[in-house]
């Protein structure tokens, strides 16, 4: 770092770390946690201040949104959904430019996570029951807070609203001085704050709806999910998933059985998911209706160890620790296998994943210098994770969470479990038979046969089956009732005269697997993508293209004749047609303008490779083309019936550029003609 | 066909063509449409009767639905969603054969349609506002009759309920018979009902509802789409969308622009689409969300050639046209280009897609033999349709709806200017130019300027292109007001003062273009060909599997030790690392239970080849493993090294297995030790 910037960060590099100290010290005095989480506040602000001085200090980033934006929707890589009927926030179109992007990122993720880690991957339901959301805890939690408009009913989201107050009110040059100094404060303890402590600041500041000046309700709550009704009765209620992992976990006895009943197993879901967001913005970053793609790895809550962690324990990564967040240091670069062996990264299937997710971000262009890892303050975690880090790109909007990886331990499986009532969990061996206390219920088999005929089977092994609690609840019940339930049977002391205790060898124990868990948030990495790989030529016209590597590159190829006459299209045709024939997204640009016009044209919708037909390929033979690389904008002179292999290559990375230009000779002439 | 079954089924074609012959002359004779539409129920009943006999005179297929079923749980190829809370009906969740089954047949449908083709791609939004699903003609069409049980609410589709009720009666022993051909006959008859007419029928026979006895409410009319409210308001009407065209259509503008201007063009869209189905059935068939995969081929409605129609025109088709069916006869395999040179396929471009339709189901394995097009007689025949063929597949529910490929002329497009006030329509060069009337509004640029200052410009493009018409309209409103709007602006007098007469030479025409439609339902493909492919060994031991395609199968290739002691764990992990290097999707079959045995279990998953580690392996050099074929069950014997590739090569079609036996020695012992 710049020693003159480290000196403007130092003082806020101090604040941070008194904060810090201070709120370790309270945890480990064992002060009230309320009082803790008001000091985690305070640390959290002092580390916003600290992120954004340093960006601000960075050197200067030339990137520019508006022009990004223009080329975005110019050439239709997203748009605004609906636009012909006025549009409608929070929801894009993916248009041939970004819908090719997007397909290609989820494949080079299929084959990079399902394909190579061989994992199993399903397809499930998004109109979910009520009851299965109930029991993940969205029901009760997955909310926003929000006002109304008394007249209107428009709402707003209830932080962004007293946000946008104060920003306006400190704008105003009649505002005093301190007032603004007060606001900005205010603004910055935002994150923290109650529902009703947000209410109060409305209220005190006697704020109104910015559209229309109206009053505004009270604060509420408001459920972010879609409800819906299943079926013509509207009885059953349900909602759009809020993301995919749950499929999986409700799914997790069939896929146990798929993978036979082993463990570690993982299981990969792609689709959409849906959050009724109070107020949509930031483009892409914060919408209704967006893709996830999901991993849920099961393993055994001792083990966590990774048989292929030695093979990636010195790739070198940029971690964020809770401590030096705590510390006010910097992010730092150190191996996989030091941060797991350190104990900073809790465990080895965590700290592979995490280098998993960092190989696919670069392999799809993201820049490894506006990358890093981040973890979870103990506070922001959710209270069922024992490790959390965001891999987080660093975009115009800031550091932008693009991929959580988290130990979500047993949580999910011990919800459904409680709320279908049935067991998610995995026998493991014991490594020596125990004897524990049992209480085996001494079973009338006609009495049971006789009630039951067809299900007395599954009745009687319920009954032998039941463990040393269960058989004493039951043996209380049946002695002081005269009945008692399992599994929806009515058991009578008929069926069970008595029980007997005796020891019992047992040789596997019941265990609840761990869930490791990579999710991305497909519509953010593409547009920290599109960001990263943003360009603008450093020539007279300033043409703007993108950067994108070949192998996510919408099109792959650009098939562009010199000439409009009719020799020329036999060999544009026929070219064009064998690179088809090798499954490459050719697009032919035969559109009028000269031919560095035209390269421009493919240069931004970034086509990598382009091959010119010229008068040359017409009228000499071997008919030879030109072929040129998008990023450096050279080209060499290639004979044709070689081209189609070379591009296929180059599509696939088995063929770098650097072996193109060194095998055949270069070429200048046609973009300067 | 067999002389025995034609003479059987003479006379249902006779009764059929007697029928089919009346309402071609009530046509010709304009008699009222209410009487023809009577009389082509009756002829739809008659093919119906023949159609049954037809099939029940079919050689026995000894297809076991049950037994594939079966499998299809036992595996996880898909099942009810949400089973442990109960599950669901009309929703399934895919579990890792399935998901990757349909993968698999959307990449091939991606690179057959999408790549080959050189079509754009959209992804659209699912949530779809109101306005544009009136347009549509969704709110007001897409839907059901059905009728409530008056105490629960328990909901029955009218026809599946009345189909039931007499269903019932008829298998009582005391019903008289006559009685039992009258509801055989309003059985037939259902279809073409009214909902009047239907809900006559429950109150004449005196339905109740089949579970309670209850009394049922009067029929009503049941929109399919689920409602849905978008943002926190709930003043944003929406619904899910009900098939991915509308996303298409809406973008057309955009794409047109994206394609320079040029017609013709094709848009796939693949995703999502959902119908609040009243009481879902026949498992995958009738679901409530599901995959379409649709295209949307965009030409000029006065030239329907296709260049690439000459390539396919020999292609051979079972076609079933409108008038064999109204003939009584069977359908008839005819070359695409006999078809659309007679007249009996509207165009060039719908045979192309017919052709196209038929080698993509074939190629992912539709049994040819169980595959026809069946064309829409002119009143199946959506109105705005010219043409429409289904590609229909042969199941043990009889002929089931799996493609559709219309015409759909300009209605789409015609809808949606009308409904968003947007022109969709595309400028096409005249032969020459035409001189006609126009009406120029002399325009007071200063007072355009100064009221709409940068949307100035916007306004005078606006006002120089309208048409005669539109000018004339103006002219009145201003005169009579002095007032009038345009694109939502205000015009006042002042701005237009005058208007001029004169003579325009055009150089273009605005036309609206022709909508060729071929519409994907992917899970009815799925469902078609799990039973086309399904098989039973014809061994003792009755094992069951799946011969689907190496282009389509889940996974490629198993690995299997012979045995588990340590020396084979090198040779297993290096072979099944190799083949996943080279994105086979590989499963290591290493389960208890003999090799037959477990080559049965890779069978049941459908993994085409299988390559076994045994001891020769082992102990001799160079080593040498077997492979073997599914379907085949044979056998040979080939060095290690040169395994992976040449799964690479059958997996892709690149190599048979027929050159795989010519080649390698082949090899019988493991299955029968």
């Amino acid at each position: 770092m710049d020693p003159e910037v480290e000196k403007q960060l130092a003082p806020l590099r101090a604040r941070v770390k008194e904060q810090g100290d201070m709120v370790r010290q309270m945890k480990s005095d064992g002060a009230p946690e309320m009082d803790v989480k008001r000091q985690v506040q305070e640390l959290k602000n002092r580390k916003k201040e600290l992120e954004d001085l340093t960006l601000k200090l960075s050197p200067v980033d030339t990137f520019d949104r508006a022009k990004m934006n223009d080329l975005i929707k110019r050439r239709f890589f997203y748009d605004n959904s609906f636009a012909i009927y006025g549009g409608i926030t929070g929801q894009y179109d993916f248009g041939p430019m970004g819908c090719d992007l997007v397909d290609n990122m989820l494949s080079e993720w299929h084959k990079h996570f399902v394909i190579q880690e061989r994992m199993l991957k399903v397809n499930c339901s998004i109109l979910t029951p009520e009851n299965v959301l109930k029991a993940s805890g969205h029901v009760d939690k997955f909310a926003d807070y929000m006002v109304k408009d008394v007249k209107t009913g428009e709402c707003f989201r209830l932080d962004h609203l007293i946000k946008q107050h104060f920003e306006k009110r400190m704008a105003e040059k009649d505002t005093p001085q301190a007032e603004k100094e007060l606001m900005d404060r205010k603004i910055t303890l935002l994150d923290g704050m109650t529902m009703e402590e947000m209410d109060k600041l409305v209220k005190e500041y006697k704020m109104n709806s910015p559209s229309t000046g109206n009053d505004l309700t009270d604060a509420v709550e408001f459920n972010l999910m879609f409800p819906i009704s299943i079926g013509p009765t509207g009885n059953l209620k349900g909602f759009l998933r809020p993301e995919t992992a749950q499929g999986i976990f409700v799914n997790f006895k069939r896929l146990l059985e798929y993978n036979q009943k082993r463990l570690p197993f993982a299981c990969a879901q792609v689709g959409n998911s849906y959050r009724n967001e109070i107020s949509p913005r930031s483009g892409l970053l914060r919408v209704r209706e967006f893709t996830m793609a999901e991993v849920e790895h099961f393993c055994d809550p001792d083990d966590k160890s990774h048989p292929k962690f030695n093979q990636v324990a010195d790739t070198e990564m940029i971690l964020y620790s809770g401590c030096a967040q705590m510390d006010g240091e910097s992010p730092k670069k150190m191996t996989i296998g030091e941060a797991v062996r350190g104990g900073l990264v809790a465990n080895e299937t965590l700290g592979y994943y995490m280098v998993r997710i960092q190989q696919y971000l670069f392999k799809i262009g993201i820049d490894p210098k506006k990358m890093r890892f981040r973890q979870h303050l103990s506070n922001e975690m959710a209270h069922y994770a024992c490790d959390c880090w965001d891999a987080e790109c660093l975009t115009s909007y800031g550091w932008i969470e693009c991929v959580g990886c988290a130990d979500r331990s047993a949580y999910d499986l011990s919800q459904h479990t409680k709320g279908a009532g049935v067991k998610l969990c995995v026998e493991r061996a014991l490594k020596e038979p125990k004897i524990v206390d049992g209480m085996v219920p001494v079973q009338d088999n006609g009495v049971i046969g006789k009630t039951f005929r067809k299900d007395a089977k599954t009745v009687q092994e319920a009954l032998a089956a039941l463990s040393i609690e269960e058989a004493e609840t039951m043996e209380k019940t049946l002695s002081e009732t005269g009945e008692s339930e399992l599994n929806g049977f009515k058991i009578t002391r008929a069926m069970v005269p008595s029980f007997k205790r005796e020891k019992k060898k047992v040789h596997v124990e019941e265990i609840i697997p761990s869930v490791i868990e990579p999710s991305f948030g497909i519509g953010r990495v593409f547009y920290c993508l599109l960001e990263h790989s943003f360009r603008v030529r450093e020539d007279d016209d300033k043409r703007t293209y993108f950067s994108l590597p070949p192998v996510v590159a919408p099109l792959k190829v650009s098939v562009l004749p010199l000439s409009n006459k009719p020799e020329f299209i036999p060999f544009v045709t026929q070219l064009a047609d064998q690179l088809t024939d090798l499954n490459l997204t050719v697009k032919v640009e035969d559109s009028t303008g000269s031919i560095g016009r035209r390269y421009a044209r493919t240069d931004e919708i970034a086509i990598p490779f382009g091959v010119t037909v010229d008068f040359d390929t017409v009228n000499n033979s071997p008919h030879t083309v030109t072929v040129r690389e998008r990023d450096s904008t050279e080209q060499v002179r290639m004979p044709i019936e070689e081209v189609p292999l070379a591009i296929r290559k180059l599509a696939d990375g088995k063929l770098l550029w650097t072996e193109v230009t060194a095998k055949w000779p270069k070429f200048i002439a046609q973009e300067t003609a």
